[in-house]
């Protein structure tokens, strides 16, 4: 078993020293605070699961993607927390969480963004914090490490396959290739940002692939379910993006002289999940693509090596 | 379970369906393949694991972070190599690989470039094919992808926790703030190439932190065990690049006005090991850090955010 302590007396390291002989092993466990000084250590040894915080991923959607550890360490958490509203997995896998880690509780946004009762809980016993993929690949949960460091609560990340990292890999493009990835906003109503296609265009052109994130929640709020942007959605604000970079600029760069419905892109649908579905080609051919929960694309700066090839080999109708 | 095939008749879609009731449930698994037309499925059901070749990842180190469907596709397989060049695991838990998965033999990189061996068994029957970290994070995998597409042969990914995510996970800095990672190589004789640290440079300026991984291979061929350099070595190789940039530029660029030994950094060892450590501070505090494996180092742009936070409580002696 592996555990990431950074607990308050271990600012500096966060080291998890753990004993296991069996990934399905025992749940004693022995952890090992090393403080920031290195001068002292705190050992804890404990038949359960200690006081504090887990912040637990659970992978991008199929349970089966859960590691050993994280499995482990669910179950042996006195009260588990799902984080409801940065991913959500698909229904089939809610139903069968409580098989999986025991009994669950949905959390969504203003509660982990004001985590009193959360932290009450975990200052007494084992709290688990389950999210969907890696809990610190989304942008809120560092401010727990934070909460948890300031009051002196053990707190733990156990890692879970992140989409981000599963777009990657099979997209079959070089990872070294990607420069910044993007995430596509809703327009609220009149109000369309430009910066995101700015940001792909940065990246192409010092050639590099961009991963673009669709945006889940058009309320921007995290409080209700979350409603994926759609392939069609996509290719539609990213061309009303362009028109309006064009109209800020007055000129079209040249970079983004072809139209975007032209543009090669790589659709990633359901990562993760049983109905997971990889498909390239070209924007305007992409935007027809129905179905699926989740997506994200991938727009690709000029191919090299292998990824020409990778690229055909996931395309429909070649 | 979760397959990822992409066999010739699933050149486009790649899908994975499978059904599976339990993480640890039954070898039994239904696997349809969704041709690129979508006329068509292909459905297999299997009490086992049928012909082809899984590429399986272990993830970054410690066997508890496998994930349920690699353990469970793993021990299926009929054959199984450890692929023992890109990254290796710690000794203790590659004698335990065989507990967890069953028995196995290791690959160096010649057999797996040129596999026409393990691709002659995978013709016949199911051979895994064990990747530290995730499969596909390595550059060199999608050749078999491609091979196998060519020769009709099953190819499926399980993937693993990359070593490369994890790293952005427990830095505390925001996933989304990355630029493209970098490789800093072993000087080859008198032979030091200055790019890697001209694209950390071109991420700062862009504001973005850059990921920098540190060589295992001093050869470069892959045939002997890694041997990965320190983050000694790290800091002398980066002082060494900016040397030679000043003397080809002929001056010293705006960004790097900074002695090297004053940048920040977040060193990283043996990620995703019983041995992790974190550390936080100056790259001349860094260089100085000793013990560890294999190491990365993060060089981060301007903190925003709680980024400063998280670099702080990662600071030994602060």
């Amino acid at each position: 078993m592996t555990l990431y302590p950074i607990a308050s007396h271990c600012s500096a390291f966060i080291c998890p020293r753990a004993a296991s002989t069996s990934p399905f092993g025992t749940l004693r466990c022995r952890i090992t605070f090393m403080t920031g000084s290195g001068a002292g250590r705190f050992t804890m040894t404990d038949e359960g699961t200690g006081a504090g915080l887990w912040l637990i991923g659970l992978g991008p959607g199929d349970l089966g993607m859960m590691s050993a550890d994280a499995i482990e360490r669910a179950r042996g958490c006195e009260y588990r927390f799902l984080e409801g509203y940065t991913a959500t997995l698909p229904e089939e896998e809610e139903s069968r969480l409580e098989s999986v880690v025991g009994r669950w509780e949905r959390v969504m946004r203003p509660m982990v963004e004001n985590p009193e009762k959360i932290l009450a809980r975990a200052k007494e016993t084992s709290v688990a914090l389950l999210v969907v993929g890696d809990p610190m690949q989304a942008t809120t949960h560092i401010d727990l490490e934070s909460r948890c460091s300031e009051q002196g609560i053990n707190f733990s990340i156990i890692p879970g396959i992140s989409a981000t990292s599963l777009a990657i890999s099979v997209s079959g493009m070089q990872s070294y290739r990607f420069g910044r990835q993007v995430t596509l906003p809703f327009a609220y109503g009149e109000y369309l940002p430009t910066s995101p296609l700015e940001l792909i265009d940065s990246n192409f052109v010092n050639n590099l692939h961009t991963l673009v994130l669709l945006d889940l929640d058009p309320t921007g709020m995290g409080v209700e379910s979350p409603q994926p942007m759609s392939p069609s959605q996509a290719v539609d604000i990213l061309q009303k993006m362009f028109e309006k970079m064009v109209r800020n600029e007055g000129f079209v760069r040249e970079s983004m002289s072809d139209p975007i419905g032209s543009w090669d892109g790589i659709l990633l649908s359901d990562l993760g999940t049983r109905e997971q579905r990889v498909v390239s080609g070209k924007l305007e051919e992409l935007s027809t693509v129905t179905g699926g929960r989740i997506h994200c694309l991938i727009l690709p700066a000029l191919f090299t090596g292998m990824e020409r090839e990778a690229y055909e080999r996931r395309r429909p109708h070649r």
